[in-house]
């Protein structure tokens, strides 16, 4: 419970700080962002990865950017217009947004990506290994959205399904199946569009350094309640959070919520609902010795809770900067010899701007190798509590997987 | 309700004419829309349907929305937070946005849906004939996102693909294909997303009212130009556009604008590389007699046009409040009986709102019928230029197709 807290207190540190920095000015090899919808010019990224942003608000008298932990005051151009330039910001994947006058909104120019429970803005900047996730000449998986019924929620419920390259050519073949998890304020649409799992997998298995596997994201926020009501969740937080939370309607009540409850809430969705429908529509090898699952954050957590849970289930477990549930992390550090005997991997990741600031998840690697708990442990050099240590993770977990 | 009705189709006409209307007093039935993000309660909508809106903004000096043809202004409340109820709106799917101090943005309260070239907030008022588009208790198909390189455009593409249900269990079934398009400023999620398109199958299919078919959405927002340098376009238009085009980052030329050129910067990618990939990759019967196509607006005229160029290769063709490109038309009124012998089904929609404003689709098909040439026509009661009019031109237009 405490760590998941520090966690999320260093995420905030790193999300929302506000600082005073000069507009800077930006490069004349200055191109517009990936992220931007199409035909958009702003924001712009140059060479040295300083973001130029560009907002219309006529009336305003107050416009800022919040971006890669960062807020910048924009100035006011000419009819309107308000611009403002970034120091270089990190490579990978970043929430942002504007706040006019007070509102905290996303920027009109931009693709909007779920998190923190709402539609942010977010921005690509150029990675040096970003060719790990590019969109390539090579054979392409689909992602496929799968509408299943819940009988543990009563619900419909909408997951993603990557099939592989050939998945359709080859009727005979079965696959093993990668289980994704996002994190706290993001839904199922974030491996799929954030994390790129696809085109990941798609260029590891063209290169022969992953089996082909089918991967599965489904939406984790899933509370212990029944889906009528809604109760109190903790107030969103991470990266790219709002520096407000004050769009929310409703003013939860923060007392008494139990997040280990929390993260718990997916497991009987996953056990009772999740895997037999996938086991019964896709072509899978349903067995444990070719079932992984893992997730970032929030997800890691439940995929620690749910496959520490059922190890006759999960064979292949990752935690990508995640939440620590202690209860269990203690009871599989009753019996190592017995938790090696039947994890073939069990595989942390953080980023190395996270680990400065939050060393838990080095801390529980190590305790792990001292209790003689086999584990693969993997920094993302650079990066913070983002998709791109989360994508990095991706890329080097997968190869792991399915060896025997 | 008809003068609101036509009010409201004037003012989508003409591009979000301003009005003040006092705010209502909501019921105290009001519920959350559906297309809000998970846990938000507003925008609430009542069982007149009425909307409440509500936006924090504590810096803000002007906050307004615009949703459904009417421009509404909101009030500020206690503690920087604004709000506002509408009249009742129109049943089915309006975009609409906000504005604060001048900036056209989305509600961060709402999901986000493209329209008019960008991330709007989008608001689902309940229609009395909602259970044709609901998620039921049906078998679903999937909606499978593929990518696929285009030679004519030397980029790789992303389609959306509806299997029906059964798909993968019956490999040796091969299946006809309906190729359906977005509007003008819109993408390939149109239909997927606003259009619910798989549901609406779903749904027929289960009822035994349309056959079991394929369903490809591609984004038909090509230029005939290279994909490198982006031309001069139309400015976004139809409803829900914003009331600027203030956002644009580039002043886009509007003179010497070929929209019939427009149009038909689709046809190529279509008949060189998207109809072949389809027919390569997944079970379809490839032939004419076996291939449809349908699009809204800009979609609809670049049916028209793709379907009349390629006789060869299409027999079921449908309009859906579209554009008219009179130059193919007045070819195909010099033949009527060759086109008679060859299209099995001519398909036109539009909505009554919409008609009263613009009756061209229903003056075509007084054309059409007084040249002789067979088509079906079909008018959405009480609705626009929106997807609620589109979904049930998709409804009406299904159950015709691959009858032979």
């Amino acid at each position: 419970m405490k760590p998941i807290l520090v966690g999320m207190a260093a995420a905030v540190l790193l999300g929302a700080q506000p600082r005073s920095v000069r507009s800077q000015t930006p490069g004349s090899d200055a191109r517009p962002a990936t992220t931007n919808v199409p035909g958009q010019q702003y924001p712009k990224i140059d060479s040295r990865l300083r973001a130029t942003f560009r907002l219309v608000a006529p009336g305003a008298t107050k416009v800022q950017v919040s971006v890669g932990g960062g807020k910048y005051d924009m100035t006011e151009d000419t009819a309107g217009v308000w611009m403002v330039t970034t120091p270089p910001l990190v490579p990978g994947f970043h929430y942002y947004t504007m706040i006019i006058d007070g509102a905290t909104v996303a920027d009109p120019n931009s693709k909007t990506f779920f998190g923190s429970s709402w539609e942010h803005s977010g921005i690509e900047v150029p990675a040096p290994d970003e060719d790990f996730y590019a969109t390539k000449d090579v054979p392409h998986g689909e992602v496929r959205a799968r509408w299943y019924y819940s009988n543990v929620r009563h619900e419909w419920r909408k997951c993603f399904v990557y099939t592989p390259p050939g998945y359709d050519d080859h009727p005979a073949v079965r696959y093993p199946v990668l289980y994704l998890q996002h994190g706290f304020g993001e839904n199922q649409y974030g491996w799929p569009t954030q994390g790129k799992m696809n085109f990941i997998l798609d260029n590891l298995i063209a290169a022969g350094k992953a089996k082909p596997m089918i991967l599965v994201a489904d939406n984790g926020d899933i509370e212990t309640f029944g889906p009528g009501g809604r109760p109190s969740r903790p107030a969103p937080s991470a990266s790219g959070g709002r520096g407000d939370a004050g769009q929310r309607g409703d003013a939860r009540a923060r007392g008494g919520f139990d997040f280990n409850s929390f993260l718990s809430g997916f497991e009987s969705v996953m056990i009772n609902d999740e895997i037999p429908m996938i086991d019964s529509i896709y072509r899978t090898i349903p067995d444990r010795d070719h079932r992984a699952m893992a997730g970032l954050s929030m997800g890691g957590g439940q995929t620690f809770i749910t496959t520490f849970d059922n190890l006759d289930k999960f064979a292949y477990i990752g935690g990508f900067s995640p939440a620590v549930p202690q209860d269990r992390f203690a009871k599989i550090l009753e019996d190592p010899a017995g938790f090696n005997a039947r994890v073939r991997v069990l595989f942390l990741g953080t980023g190395t701007v996270e680990r400065e600031h939050n060393p838990n998840i080095l801390q529980l690697h190590e305790r792990l190798d001292s209790a003689g708990i086999r584990n693969v442990y993997y920094e993302s050099p650079g990066t913070a509590h983002e998709w791109l240590t989360w994508r990095r993770d991706l890329r080097e977990f997968a190869p792991l997987l399915f060896k025997q």
